[in-house]
């Protein structure tokens, strides 16, 4: 584990434990235990990339040089706040989703005895994110602008997953409302804000920038996350499994991935035939005909485009901003996932 | 309907017309729709006491006189945050109960369609408390005491639903878990802070109070939300049915309710004994004799103490307070509960 990371960690323990020991509720052991067996289980177990890059983000907003214990310790606390909220999404959208695994292990949702505590279980993960920014930023000149900065992103976040669950309704599945702009709304929604503005505006908030100034920031940001879910999308079906550590199930899930609404934009009348019969189903002759189907319209091809039209309008995005620190920050984030296997 | 309710459901109006045109997210038309039926399903349906008291609280902070156009607007919205975030907890907590109605209708997970969905839409209505605040209250000077208010009573509410699911989880039914200091403690965080505090404590910072100066209104709002919850837990076996509009089952249901940690404190071990058999049975015969040993314990009369002493101490610790616009305040909630007969 590198230094930054095992640093990273000891703050997670801090935080874990003042949330344990917070005044405003009066513990039982009992209900102690369960907090923290609940959090162990669901915050630290993921990639930790979103939380982590808060503190990268100011370090770069700061020109490079090394940082104060202290921003070390706030910044990372900001990132913890985000691996939460992340936390709380994916306890819940597993409960809607009936999922089975997460990071490797059974859902929280679906270990013994917890069940649909689970669900409150999320919103308190949710709840912890205010009490983290109460304890350590409260008296800072930028406390409010963190607290709306979390209450607007958790907003869209919220909003996203509404549009993306309401589209596929049990029992509706219907293939004709899938388009790109659809898919672009909900990505941008369900996961571009949170996974990629969010850091990045931790980070612009804590180093005194007015967000009202950024929006050019934000709209890179939000094409960037754009650009990491349709690369999600494309490996599900076309990445190495070894590689990228699961199977995926897209097509069987008649999700609305980049690839279907992309072959439903191609695809000939026939073509488009093939696929309201076979997307969406259980079986395997079903998935492979949807995957001979993606072959034959050169998805990856097609996907290669993207990429590359994508990078560079991204990178004349960047290099328009007037500040070099800010391009720092951007470029930093687009080296880490442009032709990203994994 | 009175003139004060009739103005309370036009803020309600316009403040959903708010939420569905709100900037931060680019509805279509098929999710304003989602929302707004949301909306109007579980948001205005019950009583609508605690939005109400707002309104009532803070024109008595003001020594009773009429309250401007722009304070009776500003109060109302405040006392919908505290309604949406009762259909929040509401919406969840019937998910997590598997419950079959609420105000008179199916629970919003049950109707056709929805299902889980519901329990983003609770994230939703969560979320929209902080929307109709920024709308609102941002450039106000107490703008961030109210998003610190309300945040730390929903991790309180969250905390008191979790110390009671906890300790009722399925399969794990011990009567000898429960007490009264564990009644006392489930129903001070789950029900007492947000139906009782939270819309004194909204009243007192729009009238300009630091709540910090407040702690002594804070404890007698909360002994008189544990008392309404202990007429509640009464009223769920003793109150008349054509009066309390529906019939009790906390009996049935193994509820942690008042009269049984009053009846296991004073039973005779035999009695006990029977308690531990027939409490949480479904079966007619258990209901009525765990209903005999309450009356041979003379649960009436031990209420109707509690009741007098209750209230003897509540009316001494309001008249201890130094104001008497503050002595209003707590009389009127008092006044509207006492010796209620639903």
């Amino acid at each position: 584990m590198s230094g930054l990371r095992l640093k990273f960690m000891e703050v997670y323990s801090i935080l874990k434990s003042e949330l344990l020991n917070d005044p405003a509720f009066e513990f039982t052991d009992d209900s102690r235990q369960w907090v923290e067996r609940m959090l162990d289980y669901n915050v630290p177990g993921g990639k930790l990339n979103r939380g982590l890059s808060v503190i990268d983000s100011y370090q770069l907003l700061k020109g490079g040089k090394e940082l104060t214990e202290e921003e070390i310790f706030l910044t990372s606390a900001l990132g913890w706040c985000i691996e939460w909220l992340q936390a709380y999404f994916l306890v819940l959208d597993d409960i809607m989703d009936n999922s089975v695994t997460r990071r490797g292990q059974p859902c929280w949702f679906r270990v013994p005895k917890v069940g649909l505590i689970a669900a409150n279980d999320g919103i308190l993960l949710r709840n912890h994110i205010p009490r983290i920014l109460k304890k350590h930023f409260k008296g800072k000149s930028y406390y409010v602008d963190l607290l709306d900065l979390f209450n607007e992103v958790e907003f869209q976040t919220a909003s996203g997953q509404m549009i993306d669950l309401i589209t596929t309704i049990e029992g509706e599945k219907d293939l004709s409302k899938y388009s790109i702009p659809l898919h672009h709304r909900i990505v941008q929604y369900k996961t571009a804000y949170y996974s990629f503005y969010l850091p990045v505006a931790c980070a612009l908030v804590m180093a005194g920038e007015n967000l009202d100034n950024h929006v050019d920031v934000k709209n890179v940001l939000i094409e960037m996350g754009t650009y990491f879910q349709v690369q999600d999308d494309y490996l599900d079906c076309f990445g190495h499994p070894d590689v990228i550590g699961t199977i995926g199930t897209d097509i069987e899930d008649f999700k609305c991935s980049w690839l279907v609404v992309k072959a439903l934009e191609i695809a000939t009348e026939e073509q488009k035939k093939m696929l309201f019969e076979h997307y969406g189903k259980g079986d395997e002759a079903s998935v492979k005909k949807v995957k001979e189907l993606y072959k034959a319209l050169d998805l990856e091809g097609v996907f290669a485009d993207y990429e590359n039209a994508s990078y560079q309008k991204l990178i004349k995005s960047i290099e328009a901003h007037p500040k070099e620190e800010v391009q720092a920050v951007l470029k930093s984030f687009l080296a880490k996932i442009y032709k990203r296997q994994k």
